[in-house]
């Protein structure tokens, strides 16, 4: 197996794109299957659908999928909702196994709507949690022994800086704390290995590394020691015991279908089913290893070319993700003027410039050709136009 | 505008298909518009089909579409998650409103899904709520001034008894309670006026008679007069009032975006924008007089042709909505007998058959050809076979 497959996307002629790490391109196999899936299924069979062509099974059987791919062991992982529903119910069960405890620990690098949730759940708690954010390089030492739920995400979705998921759960369990990792800029971009860290619970997005198109659902794994004492915030019907028994009381269902909540979204899963093809024989090492090559390459490039570009991303490889972003002043407009000129990256406030890696259909001469663009936009001041510093609803 | 309308929809040759209460069927222009976003946004755009497709207001766009068939004015409704994490966001912003008050009220007509939602949302909170839970003649009297909310399906799930919506919520408001209400089998089924009855939240699912397809999102309307006093627990930031300020902290948007969550299922809500197509010039009064038509030809031809069923939907057309159910000892078996047959309703547990009746593609002969099949089934003990009773998973 070589990287990159291309061949199994469609991108745009021209375009260079480095935003995977918002959402992934289009992999050329969802367009017939999902169509095939409205026609076939959904327009042939109507309601046996659920049974005939196993919609109802799909949520298990696609978080299989994605389990693979993050050392997740089968049964541990099921998909639906977005990932700040997700969030929801893993820091909710996690504040709930240690009631005595107070404190949900995060950090400044985590995503907002992650905080957002946690301030969420907190108001509606009422009883008194609290929402410590430290900075990245200080949560291993805020791990005490206050510390309920540690809620982080491994990569930063602006710096791309990792946190090393074994020591930091370990810390937490030596803590007594109860460890959540939130894996969207993780899963399909660094090999993860849910098993081996031995966390309670993860969660992520898979419209960015994993491809499955705007508004693919999330995932959620729970460890299997602690799944069983779950009492789902979120109890839906599908996390049920027996749903079509249509119970009056709720009884969670055994394992990790109790943290589904309502009916599946049959279309986006269907995308993303077919999408997640795209990984079959492809070793995470492998994709790893081009990913720091590719990174690497990039921040030598963009140091030598753009000096006025100031590198916001680790330096060193093994503590980065699978990104990097620069800081300018005038970033915005920076960022707007490449993508006028069809290299895709993202702005994210106040200040960066911020580029995906994806070896999955990138490679060395999209580097070389986004970076002699860069050099362009920075040199001949081509941003310092009126066009481009206009701020209307950006992604 | 005549009714039925079937060249909108693909309906399989000789299908017979009651149970668009459950799924609605393909409307034709899904494929087409589905596969047209997939290729030509999602694959030319990538990241920039949020803004130059208007991914991001496409959960407004087609809330208001919704809401014109449910009575909510513009900028009411808005779009996402499933409809059980709908009736959590309302059901908590309920309690919230009405701090002093511990109980929630609903009835055993409820869909077991809120019940369970609401229990989960009681155990959460952990301040001594109560989920009071009356038969559907007894929520009336039981509206008093200990309840914090009133939530309520207004169309049973099983035997299609409705409640007046005007009413109760007058009832409720009377009491000092928040109104509630589940338009699961009413919107686009029977004519409903958010605005003119006043009640605070409204939830529902777009895959029955909205035709949105499997795992369609759901909707949900709050009234204009409190939105901007919900503090959402389900705090996300695409209901953050700045998503992309990557803020810290939590600011409510204004208005009913608020109740908006994580990043919107583009593919479900563009295959729902389409089958949305199929309500152009329809009058839900239309609608309505054509549904009562049908289950009362449906009514009085079963309890002709076949005397072993009894009916469990009200007689009166004007207490029932679009749905008549009939009950039998084995109603499994003769349930699977029938779909066997191309005859396609459901079964409810414990012992009923149900039949949705869909004015947009469902006529007369449809209703006649239903009974022929039917009284078939009873007369000829069709059913009676091993075949037919074996129960492996239900929807």
């Amino acid at each position: 197996m070589t990287l990159p497959r291309k061949d199994f996307f469609e991108l745009p002629d021209g375009m260079i794109y480095l935003d995977g790490n918002s959402l992934g391109p289009l992999p050329k196999t969802v367009n017939s299957v999902l169509s095939s899936m409205v026609t076939d299924q959904w327009g042939a069979h109507l309601i046996k659908g659920w049974n005939v062509d196993d919609w109802m099974g799909q949520p298990m059987r696609v978080g299989n999928m994605v389990g693979k791919l993050i050392g997740a062991p089968e049964g541990t992982v099921t998909m639906g909702d977005t990932l700040s529903v997700k969030v929801y119910q893993a820091l909710s069960a996690a504040v709930q196994m240690r009631p005595e405890r107070k404190v949900i620990l995060s950090d400044s690098g985590n995503f907002p709507s992650d905080l957002y949730m946690a301030q969420g759940l907190i108001a509606q708690l009422g009883q008194g949690h609290e929402l410590r954010i430290v900075a990245p390089e200080d949560v291993m030492e805020a791990i005490t022994n206050e510390v309920a739920a540690v809620m982080i995400t491994q990569v930063d979705y602006r710096s791309g800086r990792m946190h090393d998921m074994a020591a930091m759960t370990a810390k937490a369990h030596d803590a007594g704390a109860v460890m959540i990792w939130d894996l969207a800029h993780s899963a399909g971009a660094v090999p993860v290995d849910l098993a081996g860290c031995g966390c309670e619970f993860a969660v992520g997005c898979t419209y960015k590394y994993l491809n499955g198109g705007p508004g693919a659902p999330a995932f959620i794994y729970v460890h299997p020691d602690v799944i069983e004492g779950i009492k789902p915030a979120l109890s839906g019907w599908l996390g049920h015991d027996a749903p079509f028994a249509f119970e009056q009381d709720y009884r969670p269902a055994m394992g990790i279908e109790r943290m589904r909540v309502g009916t599946p979204p049959v279309l986006q899963l269907t995308a993303l089913e077919a999408a997640l093809g795209v990984w079959d024989g492809v070793e995470m090492a492998d994709v790893r290893t081009a990913s720091i090559r590719l990174t690497d390459l990039f921040i030598t490039e963009v140091e030598k070319r753009c000096p006025e570009l100031t590198l916001f991303s680790p330096r060193d490889g093994a503590q980065r993700g699978s990104q990097v972003s620069f800081a300018h002043d005038n970033a915005f407009a920076v960022m707007q003027a490449l993508i006028a000129r069809d290299v895709i990256g993202d702005f994210r406030a106040p200040n960066l410039i911020r580029f995906g890696f994806t070896p999955l259909y990138i490679d060395e001469n999209d580097v070389l050709g986004a970076v002699e663009v860069l050099a362009d936009v920075l040199d001949n001041r081509i941003w310092d136009d009126p066009k481009y510093k206009t701020k209307g609803r950006v992604t």
